[in-house]
């Protein structure tokens, strides 16, 4: 198809689609004269996981160029791929490794990794430095999360991701389309999620308020109720 | 004690305390001659919370003043004044009523919530906005969730929120500390989480993998290089 029929159907402008070939995003379609270009099916699929690395991985170009170009390259091995989107899609922490708060809660995490059987993550998995930094904020405000806390979390999170996640990536989908997937469902499950937790939270904290007494009431304590 | 102390108890500069109390973040400390005033342990924990606010969760100042108003006014009970908070941390989704899309997930997400027996969630709450929201852009991108996806992860909130939220707050504490760690433990525990959730995607795609023919080469799966 013609410039117009792909982006007619893929819904993305003309000059939209123009950006992306000169920011190599999207490869060139095939020259059919001097100023003639044929895209194919594969130009769609590239179009739609571009789009979803933008308005719902909200990533930088060239963080997805680095994407593309690793869904480019067949000598990328799928998990190897699926892992760099994976990594791009983490907000970068800021690691201190001078700082000893920082260095026991990266001990902890790792701990934690090996101890759930999770020993193929990388060791140099941002994702460890990402919940590292969360541990040390926490100890910082006095609230530190406890190896039971931690577990908790674990043990669902697994569940989640051996039930769910794992499920909703067609591995063996053309290479764009996994990695697609594989955006859309860390980012938009993860906001539903979120919601979710926070539609419990007020469910439950409104179970626990009507079934407490009023304060001043009898000198009654906000939590003896429970 | 004095502005000098309280900034020391603190960690929280002279300038700054001054900014916050221009603001009305945090009350005035009791004047005891025209250039002194004392402050006492609740200035302290105010000033936690506003740290917390600020920093943790990220609010702007305007949204925070409403959050140490509820705090303030004896008269807001506590679980108002931590829906106050918590409302406050929802990232405000766009709604589209006109839209059938939206229309049909805001549906699916009150009949959820009503399944669950969360029957007490405020009909206004934007957080049901905020999911019907993820659920219309996951279908605008054909990958629509199913009732039982929801359920999946209805069930796990909920049990994150039984077995770990829900202790975390102290909700016979004064009431900034009350806030304080709500505010703490959304955002805190949901980064944690989330970086918990991609450690163990990570783990099971290179389990996948491992036990998957590499593609062309008889057996050889792709994280066994490691």
């Amino acid at each position: 198809m013609r410039i117009a029929q792909l982006s007619a159907e893929s819904g993305v402008p003309i000059p939209t689609i123009k950006f992306y070939l000169r920011e190599r995003l999207l490869p060139q379609g095939e020259q059919t004269s001097a100023t003639r270009a044929e895209y194919g099916p594969s130009h769609l699929r590239r179009l739609r996981l571009i789009r979803a690395l933008l308005e719902v991985g909200r990533l930088p170009v060239a963080t997805i160029r680095k994407i593309t170009e690793a869904v480019d390259d067949d000598e990328t091995d799928v998990h190897e791929m699926l892992g760099t989107a994976h990594y791009a899609l983490s907000p970068a922490p800021e690691p201190a490794p001078d700082d000893e708060d920082w260095r026991d809660a990266r001990v902890m995490v790792d701990r934690l990794v090996a101890d759930l059987g999770w020993d193929r993550v990388r060791h140099d998995a941002p994702t460890r430095d990402e919940l590292a930094q969360a541990l040390v904020t926490l100890r910082r405000l006095d609230m530190p999360a406890t190896r039971d806390d931690l577990l908790l979390h674990a043990r669902v999170a697994d569940a989640l991701v051996k039930e769910h996640d794992i499920k909703k990536i067609p591995f063996d989908a053309p290479r764009d389309t996994a990695v697609e997937a594989l955006v859309i469902c860390q980012v938009l499950y993860g906001k539903a999620f979120d919601a979710l937790r926070r539609l419990a939270q007020e469910s439950e904290s409104a179970r626990l308020f009507d079934a407490l007494p009023a304060p001043g009431d009898a000198g009654k304590g906000p939590s003896e109720a429970e």
